[in-house]
């Protein structure tokens, strides 16, 4: 009983998403962080020395580690990747074919045909990709863009109820979601910005595959049409998204309401440690959510809804909060690691005996 | 030449749109503040005494001004309307009745048929409804709420050029369109508010009217469809529209850029005291228009539009801003004032010699 | 074995602190919520249906409690009272004369020489007062201001091993200090206001009376001199305090930062559920104490402070963090009622057997 | 009649100083920007393509104005440097020892005892130092911190009116301070930062320099003793000053306000183009001033003083407000360099007939 959680690395460890790994792997009930490695900068710096932490986050162990140089392999049964894309294309794939499981929040690889982009309430069987992979023996699982996250959580019991044609979004997104240093005070103190370089195309684009169909070449799209604006706000954390839809049908409001509040996640999802009760909370007051009060339900991977009334010129409109940070980022991850051990990949991860960590 | 300049009078002088007409009339080249009006609160005291001015805005007679009680009339040709909706409904149509003209910001009259909604550069020819009104000899002209005022002026060119059909809009409205006290910071800072009372409906009737069409028995609306979602963000000033638009038909991108570049506005507001030499301006960097940076342009009364691309479900997405507390109410009711004066009307406030005043 | 809690009641319920006292009591080992008074606004409301709690904030007990009008007794062996001080002065009287004791975070009997002025780790001695209080059978006891709470913790220790001569402080205050709606946000966003109602002469005056000692007429305050001057800015939670010192005998900086670190608070206080681990903290980042970073340390009740260094004019400067919200006002009328059952007051909240509640 | 103004240029012209000149330039009653240098980043682009200006704030000749690389000489009479620290030790001695004439915004060189730090109001004669410097035909002239600009121009008349012995003072300092890309949004937002690296040590240092007596050997400072706290503050532009003095000798507070209220500042500055009409303007209201309202005032240059009270420690407590980009900044620079041409330096920038540009 040497070792009863599985170790884990995380890559790009330095930045917002990875400080939030590392917060949420310090106390994680199945994996034990035991490398981290980061971009030049803070190599040989312990975590601790790094700093940002608020009180009691990090254990004495974790604190201690020493952040190692990007390198093709960690030792580790699986990677966390929190790199920047134009680091994460090159570095992902190394890491995979030396071996590694790289679960990654980077966007390089997430419309690569090969590479499952998973929300594990969404879309589970998509992880059937990562068996068909061909690096080395290592692979890529990817998590959607922060805002596609919370959308795609909307949209899929929607879709699966009444089919979901068109989208309108508009998003106010969280400073946060720029990493730091990020977005300059002088930007957005008394301003908003509405651009966010290559965010649109990912809202655009993702979700077509996340709630794509499984088949034998790959993922095949689906034909939701979507249209989104980006706009940057104020707001320390949670993005926030204007939403309206166009239905595969007419259907009245309320049973909109009930598919959305009762809408439980696909199965595999279920009891993970990181999945929330309720993947989608539907909210009655009516000036919510926000993301102030709402962003941090169900552990931060809780998707809170709300506004919801029939749209004057389509079907449905509604306001949906998503923590950007967590249900967007480092929460997306883990609950993709914590499907992908459940699932019994990599075989690397699975312990002896897994009753001894499975809570 | 004992007077040169047109008598005119505020009603809710105290507020912040109050305040923002009685800062302009200050330094009118037409118009002499010789009264204000505000509820109990204030009246009595000087509108020096009252504050919140900046340096030198205040010229000494008009500081020196009293506040007196809401009434059925002012001794002015014109009076300016800032007040509560819930005010103005009766306010309006005793000092109309009372032969006064009023020239309102409220939405009490806006949709009542025998109104004007008028925006001097998209329909100046609805004017005509103030001749039939029959509130004795006075009467009643509005202008639109905040948001419709940018919209509508980002629709009127596209409408005539190509027609509009439906809209998709998502606002970002700066915590001056509440008026002081207002938003509570509590509520903002680090934080959005996806609701405000009555603003969406505003957004979806008012332009239907204001781009209607002059017949014998009223204004008959222009038949676009508009689905609009209102937030309040943490901004001081200026409101930001997210807007999406189906047009009635197929144009290249390049067109409805030259036709919003290119559009004058109707010729009766040209050169008005108020009228901006362009009421859209068109920017090209990729991410504006700002609130911050944009909204004091054309003095604040030039909506900016920017982020001008194809929508991939519709046919255009674009973003504008527009300057709530003036193009979206005190320089738009001095805008219409203006029209008022150059097309005779009131005939009371007509001056024996016009050239003493027009500059 | 029916009772095992202590049944308390708030007075003052619905605002920003009378919140922060529900949802603390909500979970408190040894006090049970069992009545919730008001102004007349909320009355006939349950705190459920007035809102404002975050997620599984309020068990279903206290969310079903009904808000009572403001009344002479309330059926709980301690009131906790969140009223404002105009209304404070007399209710807080009334209940303590029908028998109620009293414990009170308004600031209209703090400087009444026959009521503690109370914070557990400095004087829980100046408890003696209220065994000679003369209102019925009941009693008040206080707690201080938001900012004296976290100046007083950092005086305390310097002022017993070196004594403190004279103080100038510079607060920068959270806008929950102000209540709700409190302060607006058109005044606050992109600014900050140097001036706040009555805090200044808090702030002088009632740490001499806190650092003072007990005798038979009362406490002779100590002979410290504070001048003060407040600002609030656009901070949602957590003062800031600059702190100048002029110490009564010249001491190593050392041997400053020793005591303030080393400094464990008045036994009395220790192991109180509400007391932190630790009162003070001493922070040795070059840029810290931050309010958003550690404003929640010790559950919102350790003080942390910083930039400890000599002063070119006295003898040290310092920084000083404290949550306006929990040590400044709910927590500390908590803890201020846990002392008075630990010290067996009142009589009427003993249970049988303390046994059974205490942890 | 080629010539009217005098040709300047300025070196740091992109960073958020740069700007600041360079905007003031553009309409600049003696000067004509002709040449602009910064660091390689931006060599090469036009002030246009640079961009961030607003509307008509560049006239087409300044916009089409080139970045040059930063060398040892400027084809102009005087160099304005907006360079960083780092940069300007060695930059501006070149310039200078190249012949011209450095009008520094830039620390390096400000407590050079052969270098006058200058404030036109305060200690014009100080710039007797720069015919005595021996950079080859050229010299440097300093202006001074941005929160020394304000708090030296509150000492000044009651030094030499009363005599100040000792100075507390906190600072909240706008983010524009930091220069830009500067604080990040994640670090300010809710928040603050009680450290500004190097900041008290200049606003301890730089005032008893400005006020010192000029001799044969240099200035002998003014044995004023200064204790600063600096905190960034989440406000766009203008620090606000918490100051707390000790005089020479009793006044009554009335004196000092009739003192400071009636300062005209030294004559030589009187009626410089970028001399306000007050240096010192004395707010009455109870809560000002505040950076929003008050930075602006006498366009930037006006520093206004508010909470004028006596001190319960000392003997003056009193609020000031300082645009630290104007006056703290480019402003301070163009009204040196503004004294340097009244007073006839440099030579080479003397027009053959002064009458042609003086207003």
């Amino acid at each position: 009983m040497v070792r009863e959680r599985i170790p884990v690395g995380v890559v790009g460890a330095t930045g917002v998403v990875g400080q939030e790994l590392v917060r949420r792997l310090a106390r994680h009930p199945w994996f034990e962080l035991v490398a981290v490695a980061a971009s030049e900068r803070s190599v040989g710096r312990t975590l601790g020395e790094l700093g940002g932490w608020g009180e009691g986050e990090l254990p004495a162990a974790i604190a201690a580690l020493a952040v190692q140089p990007l390198a093709s392999s960690l030792p580790a049964s699986i990677v966390f990747s929190a790199l920047d894309a134009a680091l994460a294309a090159r570095a992902e794939e190394e890491l995979a074919r030396a071996g590694g499981t790289v679960v990654s929040n980077a966007s390089a690889w997430r419309m690569d045909p090969r590479v499952p982009l998973l929300i594990p309430e969404v879309n589970p069987e998509h992880l059937a990709l990562l068996r068909r992979q061909e690096f080395g023996g290592g692979g890529i699982v990817t998590n959607p863009n922060c805002c596609v996250a919370g959308l795609t959580l909307v949209l899929k019991p929607l879709h699966d109820a009444f089919g979901v044609e068109e989208v309108m979004v508009t998003t106010f997104q969280a400073v946060s979601g720029a990493g730091y240093p990020g977005v300059p005070s002088l930007d957005i103190l008394d301003n908003l910005i509405p651009h966010i370089a290559g965010e649109e195309e990912k809202i655009q684009s993702e979700p077509a595959k996340i709630l794509g169909v499984l088949t034998a070449d790959g993922v095949a799209p689906t034909p939701v049409r979507i249209s989104a604006q980006a706009v940057r706000v104020p707001v320390r954390h949670g993005h926030t998204l204007s939403i309206a839809l166009r239905l595969g049908r007419r259907v009245p409001l309320e049973e909109v309401r009930r598919v959305l509040a009762g809408w439980p996640g696909a199965s595999p999802a279920r009891g993970l440690p990181s999945a929330p009760a309720r993947p989608l909370e539907v909210l009655e007051e009516p000036d919510v959510p926000q993301p102030l009060r709402h962003r941090d339900i169900g552990g931060g991977m809780t998707v809170t809804v709300g506004r919801l009334r029939p749209c004057p010129v389509w079907d449905v409109r509604l306001v949906a909060v998503v923590h950007n940070a967590v249900r967007g980022a480092a929460g997306a991850a883990l609950l993709n690691a914590e499907l992908l051990v459940r699932e019994g990949l990599p075989q690397a991860a699975q312990p002896a005996s897994r009753g001894l960590w499975v809570a």
